[in-house]
């Protein structure tokens, strides 16, 4: 019994590392699209989020077998359901990648407009956030999972860097009000995904201490 | 066994509502506090959330108990995953409101800015669609369900014109651009609201069918 659930265990570890990689994969391109005005990269990204979304259904599934056909208790109870939980963290991280490729069409008729500099590190630190929880998850790793949870930090203040940058260029020229718009959009999508590799990491800490937000769970 | 499951589901449902009541009550709090502008209830709508986050943790308690002492099956498995899963949509509700809350106070400095009308419009349709999704789960009401899923256009809608009115404003008067900008986000959260109350209106659906998205789960 107990090797099965191991074997599944793996298995879900190995679906929950190729959701990761399929998330920040789209992060990226995500970005790239809206840097070069690459419609057809867009495009492809946009597309790309029904291997999330299908990604989320087959781990989906695996915790919900693994729940009915193990019955796992304590530890396994806790890991299985943070992988439950944490995948929806995971498909709503597609779901904002697909969110920023759209609005890179938007942007393709004014391919002068270019996003600030601090776009690029929260696309760094938002992709590094979210590769660490997943990998905190499968490595047993508190320590990882309270440094994403850290990190938040940096996505936060780079957020409210790009209001300011937004503000003033507004000011300078308002006529790219709406391009400004569009540009704070790409940063709140960005905020977000460092919010949901936070939510992974609290669910890191949960599936290994038992704590769910400073309280005990289960 | 049948009725101690019953019983324990009936409680599930009735924190359900009660976490659905909270989540409904801090929109409309947060939006007042931005609309009249009283820091005090954005501090309570933000003070609130803990609340949320707290019934939170007693639904997760309560349906990995659920899931751990009566092992269910079939619909009762569904049913219960279920909840585990929307009552993250209503925690991330939660902390949408306290986002507006959040915003109404950087906009106390400028009582003169009146958000759009569209954003009332906003506040009631969001408000009504988390109502209705928890209603059709605990209802068990497939239609309604729908009828969440569909009304999500209307938020979609009303968001693109929050948007246009915006950026005429910033044409009009580009000095409010950082005003603008905070009822943008506004606007970005409260459309998030409803795309939440779709995501518990799909995990409604998967409840009672089985079928997530269009795909056989379980």
């Amino acid at each position: 019994m107990r090797t099965k659930y191991d074997k599944q265990l793996t298995a879900l570890h190995d679906e929950l590392i190729a959701m990761g990689a399929l998330c920040e994969a789209a992060i990226q391109y995500a970005v790239q699209a809206l840097r070069t005005r690459d419609t057809e990269l867009a495009k492809r990204t946009m597309q790309g989020d029904k291997e999330i979304d299908q990604k989320e259904r087959i781990i989906e599934s695996a915790c919900l077998k693994l729940l009915l056909e193990q019955q796992p208790v304590a530890r396994d109870l806790r890991e299985v359901s943070a992988a439950l939980k944490m995948v929806t963290d995971l498909e709503r991280i597609g779901d904002l990648a697909e969110d920023i490729a759209d609005v890179s069409l938007f942007l393709c008729e004014r391919p002068d407009y270019t996003a600030p500099e601090q776009i690029d590190f929260m696309v760094e630190a938002a992709t590094k956030m979210v590769h660490d929880s997943i990998d905190a998850f499968v490595a047993n790793d508190l320590a990882k999972a309270h440094s994403v949870m850290e990190y938040d930090d940096v996505v936060d203040r780079l957020f409210n860097e790009v209001r300011t940058v937004l503000v003033k260029r507004i000011h300078a020229s308002m006529e790219d009000a709406e391009q400004a718009m569009d540009i704070m959009m790409v940063a709140k999508y960005l905020e977000r995904i460092g919010d949901h590799a936070v939510n992974i990491s609290e669910w890191v800490e949960f599936s290994i201490t038992g704590t769910y937000k400073n309280s005990r769970v289960l």
